[in-house]
């Protein structure tokens, strides 16, 4: 039977750089058939990479790809490979929301040391959840030393990157009482590096006080923990972003240096783990509903001869499940 | 041991319409602990009850309370049991939100045929989506020939009810566009009755036509499909209720007849079974991750000797589980 795609040949080629084969792998992840999702992680097993992967987040409107862009220049004058995800897990009409990323970084696109890719959910974030760390693994068997994951929106997605990355930048801009919303969307906890771009504006210096200020409050006791940096940015005139690439890289060296890296690496995969096993149960629960008899039960639970609970008792158990 | 609650003395009370052992069993469902949700389903099960359950959804300010608490009235003035459930899946700060339902309710409240309960979700969507059917059983148990559920907001929120109801009505507010804005939503594919409230006011009579417009011309060709109804109310001052009530009851009987009813309720409580299996597949992952050696396979997939869904086998296959 013809092959439609050559996976194990297309791992090879992406782990030469081949743009065109990253690309190809990155479009199977994204498609998030299982068992094209299974073939790429196989393929790709024993090239786990050293990427050092950073989420890049904040509200809509603070510069996120244009910071994005300006880092990947950074790293780019430092002959550094890079790869760049633009994730947008809150709308089901993202499809061609990333258009606007993709122009933004055109000055990128035809650099052979940058690969970019904008990640659409289709409505399904758990798709996305699955599809992410596969892409992650695409982009570090290319030899990407950063990966940027960018982001869209706020909320559950903050949630998503924090879950992703090595290191979580959060950008915020100048005025409005960023420092209470960002107590109070919880960002504090999750940022490594702040970021107050667009700080020609007024209010920036008054920004990036407030949230030092917030984090001295914060700052936990332990002798080696990492105290989030603040970086003031004017990213679209390419000022200070040096500064965010020094911070990113501080982080990188604390992370190596206090375990910490290899620690969030290894929760991140136990977390991949779980949620492929859960997934399988959920599909073969789904294959063998009819045989298990799910209707039955469901009637027997409608005439008052069953609990809910029971009729899962018994559905577990035909299936051999670990459920009881 | 003594025993902090006698599940089964609280539904045989409960069965006998007493307020205080209704509103225990519905604390113990929306605590959400597993032990207790068991209990309280195996306590109820030779009393399936006959409640109508009915969603009631729309978007802020439409007037659902309001609605909701003159329905409520109608059915009482025709001597039938009534519980009404006020549920926000959509805010994590919903715990004292409904307060304001609550006072609106206000009158009903020392009514002994009408039981009221507001379910916060405490940031959890899945436990509400656990502990909603339980309620509605404690309710239909309790004797209600009538269940409102009303939720909050928009979204999310409606799909719930979707899964939850036998029928959906979705309120709209006169004029902004509301018709492309139900498209927009999908509610004219949810809804079974539209209610357009505030039909004092400039753009209502335009309202209702362009829904009847519009589900005239996504009426399916079926020859007994149910034809959403469309009232006018102005629920502030009664005017409209009685006809929500025929509509609701001209859909339960359609839901009846058509065999629809039994069907929708078996969905559901297929749907209801299989969460249950999954979750209790999942807190066994979570109980035995260690013993089944999650952290020592997520070591391998780092250091490439494995890829995650290899692990994943693994993983299930130590657990006796269904996954492979």
């Amino acid at each position: 039977m013809p092959r439609p795609v050559d996976v194990p040949d297309l791992a090879e080629r992406a782990r030469r750089g081949e743009q065109l084969a990253v690309a190809r792998l990155l479009s199977l992840v994204e498609d998030g058939a299982e068992a094209a999702l299974r073939e790429v992680a196989g393929a790709l097993v024993t090239h786990t990479g050293r990427a050092h992967v950073v989420g890049v987040t904040g509200a809509p409107g603070v510069g996120k790809s244009t910071t994005t862009s300006a880092v990947v220049g950074a790293l780019r004058a430092q002959g550094r490979r890079v790869g760049v995800l633009a994730v947008d897990p809150s709308s089901p009409f993202s499809g061609g929301a990333l258009l606007g990323d993709r122009v933004r970084m055109g000055e990128h696109a035809t650099d052979d040391g940058v690969f970019i890719r904008s990640m659409a959910t289709r409505g399904h974030l758990g798709g996305l959840a699955r599809a992410t760390p596969q892409a992650l693994r695409v982009l570090a068997a290319a030899g990407c030393d950063v990966v940027l994951v960018e982001t869209v929106g706020v909320g559950q997605s903050e949630i998503e990157v924090v879950g992703l990355a090595d290191t979580t930048v959060v950008l915020v801009a100048p005025g409005m009482g960023d420092g209470v919303q960002a107590a109070k969307a919880g960002i504090l906890e999750i940022a490594d590096v702040f970021v107050v771009n667009k700080a020609d504006r007024d209010g920036a210096r008054q920004t990036a006080r407030d949230l030092r200020n917030m984090l001295s409050l914060a700052e936990p006791s332990a002798g080696d923990a990492w105290k989030p940096e603040v970086v003031r940015t004017v990213a679209a005139r390419g000022e200070g972003v040096d500064d965010v690439v020094s911070a990113l890289d501080a982080h990188r060296e604390w992370l190596d240096r206090s375990g910490e890296r290899r620690r969030r690496s290894r929760v991140r995969a136990e977390a991949e783990i779980r949620a492929i096993a859960l997934d399988a149960v959920r599909s073969r629960m789904e294959d063998l509903r009819g045989a298990a008899g799910l209707p039955q039960l469901a009637e027997r639970v409608l005439d008052g001869e069953l609990d809910p609970y029971g009729a899962a008792d018994e559905l577990t158990g035909r299936l051999g499940g670990p459920g009881r």
